[in-house]
Formats: C-alpha cells, structure tokens, sequence
C-alpha cells in the first residue's frame, strides 16, 4: 500500500521564509500521518506567479537555499515540492519540483510546456525542461510533472509509453468561469489516456489580479474523480493505492456561487497579503457598491468595512435611504459627507475660465472626483484600503470616471459584467438569509447620478445585450462582422466596440481587479493604448 | 552594380490601412529613383508592437490582405517588408518578411529568434522560423532577417557559412540609453564576422511607452558604418555596392540631447496617433513641470500648449512667480486657479470625521488631488491632452499621490530620474538659445509645496545619491548587500528599497510614459503588488 497525500496550501509569493515553514510543517505533519508521498503545488517556495522577482539572483539564490533546507527537515518521506531550478553552468532557470527523501533532493523535474498565453508568461523567465520524470516507490512506477505539461496531448504521449501506475501533477492553475470543468476534462483524459491515476495538486489563494482555488484532485484510471479537494480554501487530502471502492464525485459549478468564492478569497488575500486590516467602500446606494461592501462585510466582518455615503443634489432620496439601508443591514459603520459645498467651490473656481459654457460630462466627472478625493483621503488618514466598485461592462465602454469612480487599490467587481453583478446581490441575499441587499437597490434602473434624470441607458444599450457583445468582442475576439452575424445590430455593436477601443487608456489606470472571466483586462489582455487599427 | 534603399518610416500600430499607403508610395518613389532592392521596418504594415491586436484573427486577415496588395503593385523592384505571416495549415503566426517582386511574394522568411524579455512579449504570439533566408540577385548574394536574428550569435554562425555578399536586417529596436551603441557593436561584429556588408533599417516613431529612434545604418565588411540615416526622424537613405570610399560616422550619443529628441518624439506621436491637438500641464514653478511644458511647447508649438499654475497657502511667492515666468518665456496661454478655497471646502466637510487630529500626508494629497481634478476638469472641458510631470525617481520612492501629481494621459518624465530632469533643463535652455527655465526654478531646492517649508529632502535622500541606488536595484537588480558593497550605507539603501517595493501599487496606476532608461516601470518591469519578499 502507498499513501499520497496532497497539501493545498496558499502559498504567498515572495514569502519565501513564510513558504519554507508552511512546507515544512506540513510535510512533518504528513510524517505523523504515516503518509509515503507528500505533494506540493507548482512553485510553492516562491509563489505564483513571481514575475519579474525571477530576474533578481538573489531571490532565486534565496529559494535554491529553501529548497535545501527543507530537504533537511524531510525524514523517511518522500516530498514533491515546487520550487525554481538553477543550472549551474549557465545559469538558466526552470520551473521545477524536487523529489525528496531523507534529507536529499533526490532528482529534480523541469517543466516542459511552459505557458505563454493569457496572464501566463513563463517563457520570459524560464528555459523548458526536456525529459519526463519516472520514479519507483513500493513496486509502484509514477511521474511528476507541472500543471500545463500535461494540458499537451503531446506530453501525455510521452508518458504513455512507460506504464505508469501514477502521475503526479503539481500546479498553480488561476481560477475563471469554466476552469474546473476544463481541468476535469484534461485530467479525465490524461487518466484513461494512461490507464493510471492522476494526483493533482493546485495552489490556493489570491494573488494580484488571480486567485488560485484549488480544488486538487485524484482522478482513477477510468477518469473518475476519486477525491476532490475544497476550493477556495487551505486543504489536506490522503488517499491511498490501491484504491478501495468509492464513490465518484460528480462536479458542477454555479457561476454567481464560485465568483462569490473567488471575490472573497481574492479581497481576503489582497487585504491580508498587503498588511491592510480595514477597507472603505463609497457607498452609493446603486448596486455595485452594496455587492461590493456586502461582499467585504462577509468577507472580512462588518467591523472591518467602512462605508462613505457622499451624496450630491442629482443623488434621489431613495438611492440615498438605501445606501444608509445597506449599511445598516451589514451592521458596518459609515459616514455621510455631502458634496455638494466641495462641487460648488470647484465651480466657483473654474467660473472665470469656463464662462457660460454648458454643463458636461466636465461637471459629472468633477463630482466624481470629489468623491475619490475623500475616499482617498479616508485611506490616507486611517489607513483603510479603498475597495473599488466599477464592473466589467463600464470599464469596458470607458462608463466611469478615472480618479473618480475608479480610485481604489482593488478592483473586486473589475471582472464581474454587470448581468453577473444582479446574479451575485441576489446570491448575497440567499447566503445571508437576509434581504442586505434590498429589492428597491435590484430593481432601480441604473443610474450615474451625476446630473438630472440620468439613466445609463442614455448612454449604453440594455446591459443584457450589452454583456453578450462585450462577450464576444473582448473574450472571443470576434469582429464587428463577425458579432453581426449572430443577430446584432451594425450600428449597436460598431458603437460598442468604439467605446471599447478608445478606454484602453482609462483601464490602463485602472486598480488592479480579480479575474474571474477567461480574458479579464490587465496581464490577460495586453491592448496598445495608440491603435490605428479601424473596424 | 546594386542600388539598396532603407526606409526609416514611421509606421503606426493596427493602422494597417495607412501604413500599407506609405509602404506603397515609398516603393514607388523607389522605383523612380531605379533602386534595385527597398527595403522596410520590422511589422511595417501591423507596426509594433502589436500586442494582443495580433490574437484577432480578423486583424491578421487585413494584414494577408495588406502584404498581397502591397505585391500588387510593386513593380520590377525588389521590396523586403514586415508583416505577420500565417500558416495556412497550423494557423500559427510568424514575425515576417516577404520579399517582393514584379507583383509577387517571391518568398517568406520567418524571424527565429523571437524576443521574450523586457518589453518584448513575441513568444505570447508567434512561432519561431527554422531557417536563414538566401537570395541572389544581381551576382550578389543576400540574406534577410529579423531584429533579434541577428542579436544572437548562433544566428550569425548559421549565416557565416554562405558567405553572402550582404545581409539585410529589418528592426523595431527601441530606444533606451546605450541602446544606440549596442546596435553600433552587433551590427559591426556581424559585419566582420561574415566579411559582409550588413543594411539596417529599424523603425521611427513613438508607441505608447516606446520610442523607435531609426538611426539605420549601412555597415561594411570592416565593421565601420558608412551611412546613417537620422534618428528620431523618417529617413530615405540609399547606398550601392560595390561601394565607394566614403568617410565612416563616428557616433556618440549625449544622454541629455537623446532624452530630449525621444522625450519630443515620444510626445508628439502619441498626441498625434491618438487624436489630440492640444495638451495641458500642470505648471508649479518646479523644475519637472518647467521641462515638461517647455518639451510639449517646443515640440506641439506654444499654441498647443495651456499651462494651468494652481497655488495653494503652501506656495511660495517665487515659486508661484516663476511658474507663471515659465509659461511667458515660452510664449503658452496659462490660467491661474488658487486651490484654497476647494481645499477649505473638503476640510470642512471632513472636520466631522476627523475631528482634531493633526494635519499629516492626507491634507497634503488632498491638495494634490484638487490639482489633479482641476486639470481633468480643463481635459474634460477643452479635450485637451494632460501631460503627466512626476520624474522616475520619485515615481520609484512612491513620492507622489495617486490621482493627484500622478494624473494624466501620458508620463512625460516617468522613466526620466532627477538628476537627468536638470540635465534636461539646462539642454532645453541651451536648445532654445534664451533661459526658458529661469535660474531660480533650477537652482531652488526641491518642494512638493505641500506643507509649511517642505522639502524633498526631509523625505528622500538627496537626489544624486537616490539616483545611484535606484539604477543599482531597480536597472541592474542587485541585492540590498551588494548595493551596500558599492559602498551605501545600509540603512540609506534599506529605506530606499523599502519604499520601491511598497509603492508598486501607485506605478501600476500610473498613466503610460516613455522608456528613456534600459529598465523602465509598466510592461519592462513586471513586480508582483502582493509581494512578501524580504531584503
């Protein structure tokens, strides 16, 4: 018998110190337990993704030093464990794992496929591996490999030949709608492809814009999910071979559910991560701003949150009961400050320059921007972590205000269009067994509130079709022609992709957010600002 | 005899209709001047760098479509121009060169070595090519190739063996400081190792944070350059073999004059490729201000030019005199707007929350976001342009407030590091034959002017000695010991990268600015904001 267990752990990039002991508790832990094999995700030493930390020697000098000293804590076990591989001689890097026993680094894998696609940027860093690996443990063959070698039907190939009884795949795989089925499918396949069992270690935890959530696994030989690990969460898994007989679990994701998971997990790490104890939300009483503060509320307490509700003479006494309401259902303390003497003196100041001119989008952004002035300045002098607020389907047609509406050190909505937006308040209500978020909030047709009657639909088509054409255009990379041919109108969609097009630089600005669709702004989507590029 | 022609052109990002017109009347113009062989930038009908324009299939189609109509109508002339090829089968996509004849793709070579690294991201797009091309006409051999090719000396061994007469290298090389003798050095070591003569022609203009300077080259077999065309400027230059006794250019760059003629071209494109007219800049009476204004009027015309002086009680009378001189000297149309009375507004509406506590960096950057709304409030207004000032060095100490200092659409300085700001004030002043910037404004110790006698160094070591320590670890990446080996105290340079590291968060807001230096923030520098690495 052989006993594999599989620590889902999150693991903080940089913290190299923090890292080496989580891992070497862990793998003492797993000692106690009696376990064979203990497993780690894709570059647990340093983290995922280190960036541009890989360009500096003495971080890579600081890990191969980690490495080694938890070789030295391993007693009779074995540890997989990720880490960056140095080369001696020529001193290229590899995304690596060590095979450990009693205190030796016994062979060390390097990643063959590394990925380059989407937020993955592994060939700036990393030269790739050229061999599998093949280890022997109790009459038992396996491999060990990381994450995306086995995403290529060409690596499964390789494997194929040697019979193995088992695969060991450590990775560090991001989180975004539709994943986990894909990682299923590709590991089911690699199982029956091979005819034998796949461990499947990931990493959990939020990081920048990603959040890794985890969700190992062990796959049987028939492409069935033996164990399936929490998501989201820390976790701890055994599972021994041979298999007895269990039960197979059957997998399936709830959009509104698994990006509530993710939003948390993703504002937890980022505040805790970045030393932050507190965040403020501009409360507005619209509904991105009550998911956004409920979400903190739930996430890291009420006493935590902190609202700012800064009405101005366009905001309806009925936004503003609700902004109040919201607040009180969370049960977080909050502040009204009023804007309106601020935007006046701006007006009073600008009145010998800007004359008789009309009203614009001029005065509506200057209130926005009153707006993140205080937001900020709460931040500055309490030191709370400003939450922004704006979706995905504003920040893709530029509907929002840079430095106003889009001030904030974490872009928690920054991935969530704004269909999913309702789909994530009505989940909020559900979890909580309470109305947080009221009807009147759901219900209200969205609105900017910067000058009277404004609706956004004066300025954007219905969010239900706008969503789908963002859809294409953004995470499909469908043309204008292309978008057409599925039933929408010219005009509608060369409006849209218009607005896209020109707020390349108003996102470039933009706080950094957690992805949560396949293709979120940021590293996933690198847009030139100057694009001569017509449709 | 052969005549070849390189034209160093200003070829536009995703503007692949325009582009292919200025491809089309240079080869024109070439065949009227009976060249035998014109030849174009690297992706001169795409421009570069493409970035993820390059995932939209439609995007490669128009480029087909763009290299075939190119074709069309060149005539009994050889063109050499950049494109992006697709392979029919694989569908992959390749950095490329068609070489053109009498209305034909006579052939395709792909570039093989694609660059990864800094600022480069080509293996997120394209496939390598295998082979070297070879091409004979005329009784003279040749071979094209790609930017990167050649920087490799693997390349230049597989090249050594046809012994051709000369080599045509395409280029999209970026200007940073040193870059341009590094280019001198390759180009001549490849030039002797193949006993050839060796044509460069790289690109011009500005992209986003790039700046392609031209600067091609003709070099002969003896390593010795023998024609140059400008930098920062479109050329046309021709050369023929065999070749005639000409003098060699003996080229040195000064740091300060190529600054400035990047920094202008840098400007100008993005002002010009993204539809502006006119800019405004926040003018304090400081020194970065002053060379920023003075930049934007030399190279857009003072007519083009607002300067916006916004005082607070903080501000000096000198200070607030020579802003205003700043403007005058340069002949630009400016506005005065005293900030006070907005800034009183907002202390009042906060005097509820924040009761008696003492005045500290919030009523510092509240100020400073006044400023940034204000100059927003006259973009809004007048669509003009904001020109972002803060300089390098303090963008890397996070001496600046988010949404304050650090608005607007385009970072003039932001790669450009104090010490260079002087050096750059003296040349504008020499430059314009008269004292643009007044004495007073070089010589007045630094002030945010943010507080009563505030001056830069109560927060930051003095400038020369920040500069140091910040091209040792942010340029070269070196330890905080092997900084302090250098012979800096420990504490100075501990402080120094404390304050780098935790102010990623600001940069990755900060607008796009011009890669002046060989390691600048934005997508040359990718550092993790959650990032628990300790020094």
């Amino acid at each position: 018998m052989i006993k594999i267990a599989l620590v889902q752990g999150n693991f903080w990039v940089g913290n190299i110190e923090g890292n080496t002991a989580r891992i070497i508790n862990a793998i003492d832990k797993a000692y106690k337990e009696k376990i064979d094999i203990v497993v780690f995700p894709e570059l647990s030493v340093v983290g995922y993704p280190p960036q541009d930390l890989l360009l500096k020697k003495y971080f890579i000098k600081e890990n191969i030093k980690a490495i080694h000293k938890i070789a030295s804590y391993t007693k009779n076990i074995i540890a997989i464990v990720g880490f960056v591989h140095r080369a001696e001689k020529e001193g290229s890097i590899y995304n690596a794992c060590a095979l450990i026993n009693k205190g030796k680094i016994i062979d060390v894998y390097c990643k063959v496929n590394l990925p380059n696609y989407g937020v993955f940027d592994e060939k700036r860093y990393f030269k790739p591996g050229r061999d599998i690996s093949a280890y022997s443990f109790k009459n038992y063959s396996f491999s060990a490999n990381i994450c995306e070698d086995l995403w290529r039907s060409s690596y499964v190939r390789l494997l194929k030949d040697k019979k193995f009884d088992f695969i060991v795949n450590i990775s560090a795989s991001p989180f975004c709608m539709g994943k986990l089925s894909l990682r299923k499918e590709i590991l089911s396949y690699t199982a029956r492809e091979l005819g034998c069992f796949v461990f499947y270690c990931n990493l959990v935890g939020g990081q920048d814009d990603l959040v890794f959530d985890g969700g190992s696994m062990v796959v049987s030989p028939e492409g069935k999910i033996l164990k399936f690990a929490k998501r989201f969460k820390d976790d701890f898994i055994v599972f021994s071979l041979p298999a007895r007989k269990v039960k197979s679990y059957h997998i399936k994701e709830v959009p509104e559910e698994a990006s509530f998971e993710a939003l948390s997990l993703g504002i937890n790490d980022y505040v805790r991560k970045n030393g932050f104890k507190k965040v403020i939300v501009g409360v507005s009483g619209g509904i991105d701003s009550a998911v956004v503060v409920s979400l903190a509320a739930l996430t890291l307490g009420k006493s935590n949150v902190y609202g700012l509700i800064m009405p101005s003479r366009y905001t309806s006494e009925s936004t503003f009961s609700d902004a109040k309401r919201i607040c009180e259902n969370l049960g977080v303390k909050y502040s009204v400050i009023p804007i309106t003497p601020i935007f006046d003196a701006y007006l009073k100041a600008l009145k010998n320059v800007f004359k008789d001119l009309p009203f614009d989008k001029t005065e509506e952004n200057i209130q926005a921007r009153i707006r993140g002035n205080l937001l900020m300045a709460f931040s500055n002098k309490f030191g709370y972590l400003v939450l922004n607020t704006g979706n995905k389907s504003e920040l893709s047609c530029g509907y929002c205000t840079l430095y106003g509406d889009m001030v904030g050190g974490f872009g928690v909505l920054s991935d969530i269009p704004k269909t999913l937006v309702y789909k994530l308040a009505n989940y909020i209500n559900r979890y909580s067994k309470k109305k947080v978020i009221p009807s009147s909030v759901i219900k209200r047709p969205p609105s900017a509130e910067l000058k009277p009657n404004q609706r956004d639909s004066d300025s954007l088509p219905s969010y239900d079709i706008l969503d789908v054409i963002l859809k294409f255009y953004i995470e499909d990379d469908l043309s204008l022609d292309d978008i057409v041919k599925k039933g929408i109108k010219r005009t509608l969609v060369k409006k849209v992709i218009g607005m896209v097009d020109r707020n390349e630089y108003k996102r470039r600005q933009a706080p950094v957010g957690i992805k949560i669709t396949p293709k979120a702004f940021g590293g996933d989507r690198r847009m030139p600002i100057t694009n001569g590029f017509s449709h």
